[in-house]
């Protein structure tokens, strides 16, 4: 009962989380994906159930393309809100705001244009935020780039991105964008269940994704390797973490108890990313060996979130821009399901165990101690 | 296991919503509290426990009024958001963006001055965009009214609201303020159990109570009861709906199989509000009669939807800021189960039976048909 976990809430085709291969997006293999499609391939799997072929991507990725440009109250609304917000409430309000401006349809009818014009617009949320308060300036949303990848980092480093960090990116986005009945995506699922409009699934996922217990693991997981100097220095204080019977994020997964499939897909890109000219080989090495000390002491496996940390950090990402990055990924798994749901829809009511105190009478303010 | 149904999902001291006198907020009965606590009294029971001594009801209400002035960005966010907006999707972007501004500290240590803010700010989010948007002007958030009650028909109808107004409006805060597990409130609790903030579980909830199995079902009631002449005409369409095996909105309830305790309020209530100068009565012997036949014929009660409706008819309330309301009142009982899953939290996260495709051959761009 506790966390609902083991319970099974409901049927899902998505995404298989622990069975087959480990994980499979609609039947295929997450390594596959990840590695040999793009993620818009990706998206169009998981919404329309079967990979695009070439004629179906081109248009998904043209629609995408063009829901970069933001509407001008969306605009007004990021400017309005200030340079010390929270970059995941800085996503969620632009949502919001967009789903002011540009409503579902109440039949549902367009819900798909409306995902696809939201995978252009969450990029360019927090592009579009970044600059004018940090760099004050109004950037603009026009790029040659056509992938969801090459775009973000493009527009958030203002530079020409390389193709290996294009190619981690367009990873990462695949690795993150759906695992079954996570926690976000189950209360998505249960705003959908109310037949709410899809802006307000994705602000319950945003929202429930904001968590460090979910979204922001990887942040504390390369938090941990950057503290260290070397790798005895790491394996010192993992020893003491050990004896302090403390946790160390990054570790375990409730879903695998083996491993899980994201991670070697993970320590590969990472693996490429340590040999750029900005990076620190030596980070790789530190998180290298906290890996193999803890599954060799402890039995437990890195998940995708610990060596997903190290992979943003090599790419020079902001920290606090990872959790927003698990959004435009986890969004196309998010949609998948509100419009699962909606399709076989029963509002999800579940009930709780009272308690509290028994019946009492009513005290008037006057008699109150 | 369909929406959860029966699934006991976890454990809360909050309220019984089946047992007992049929629904207790901490023990205490609704008719009670209703009829003769002030909402703020609810509110704070929910959110403590206990119901305030007068100085504790003074300092609450105090800081809750304290709570009703916007920060500019904020009004800058209300005003950027267009007039054709969703009600709805206003109260969801003016919270999101509060807690852009405000933030919650990360050890939940304001969390109780954060949702005081709240209850404070939620109907000044409504009242400032409403005068700007539809009267283009500023609106004052300064009142002499000390309730939340007189407050929201003070500054929505701009006259002094009469006191069977704010009575009724009173009541309907408390009835709407919270029900055990229920969509809107299960969801925020997920988004709690991740250690997301407490403005992210006012969205979850925000956006979930939108959609109209939810919390839009007073506004179909009273939309159904206002397309009839008279009694005759109403239970003459009834007859058809019955023959059609159509469903009415307001009847039959998940959790109550023989009456919605909150419904004899509601019946009052309205009954006090047809005798307004504004007030046609006709509308309530219709609704009467519906509700009568409907129970006579069908053996189900009427939920506090029904009279809930006409309720907010007669006191000539925009019908798409019904759900709004109910946001004002059950944000007290989302915080106090966000509070809760805070106090013993384990991650929310259930699983799903796996209905999708066999495990499947990747297939390259370059192959697919």
């Amino acid at each position: 009962m506790s966390g609902l976990a083991g319970v099974t809430a409901g049927q899902s085709a998505i995404c298989t989380c622990g069975l087959g291969n480990g994980l499979n997006y609609r039947g295929y293999d997450i390594a596959d994906l990840a590695l040999k499609a793009n993620f818009e391939e990706v998206a169009y799997l998981l919404l329309v159930g079967e990979l695009p072929n070439k004629a179906q991507l081109k248009d998904f990725t043209r629609k995408i393309i063009a829901g970069r440009e933001l509407p001008i109250s969306v605009k007004e609304v990021l400017k309005a809100i200030p340079a010390s917000s929270h970059p995941m409430d800085v996503m969620k309000t632009a949502t919001s705001a967009l789903g002011c401006v540009e409503p579902e349809a109440e039949d549902f009818s367009d819900q798909m244009a409306k995902i696809i014009r939201l995978l252009g617009a969450f990029p360019s949320f927090l592009v579009y935020w970044h600059h004018w308060h940090k760099n004050g300036k109004e950037i603009c949303l026009k790029s040659e780039e056509t992938t969801i990848a090459g775009f973000i980092l493009e527009r958030l480093k203002e530079t020409k991105p390389l193709a290996v960090e294009v190619k981690a990116m367009n990873a990462m986005l695949t690795l993150y964008a759906e695992h079954e009945f996570n926690a976000s995506t189950f209360a998505n699922r249960i705003t959908a269940s109310t037949l709410s409009d899809i802006y307000s699934c994705m602000t319950t996922g945003i929202g429930t994704l904001k968590g460090h217990l979910h979204g922001g693991a990887n942040e504390v997981a390369i938090k941990f390797v950057l503290q260290f100097d070397d790798v005895d220095h790491a394996l010192k204080s993992v020893d003491e973490l050990f004896a302090r019977k403390e946790k160390i994020m990054g570790f375990g997964h409730r879903v695998y108890r083996n491993v899980d499939p994201r991670s070697p897909v993970g320590f590969e890109l990472a693996n490429e990313l340590k040999e750029l000219e900005t990076s620190d080989p030596k980070l790789f090495d530190i998180a290298k060996a906290i890996r193999d000390k803890v599954k060799a002491e402890k039995g437990l496996p890195d998940n995708i979130d610990f060596f997903g940390g190290l992979i943003y950090h090599y790419m020079e990402i902001e920290r606090l821009y990872y959790t927003p990055l698990f959004i435009m990924s986890r969004a196309a798994g998010w949609a998948a399901h509100a419009f699962e749901q909606r399709a076989n829809n029963r509002i999800i009511r579940p009930s709780s165990e009272y308690t509290g105190p028994e019946p009492r009478a009513f005290v008037s303010l006057e008699d109150r101690k």
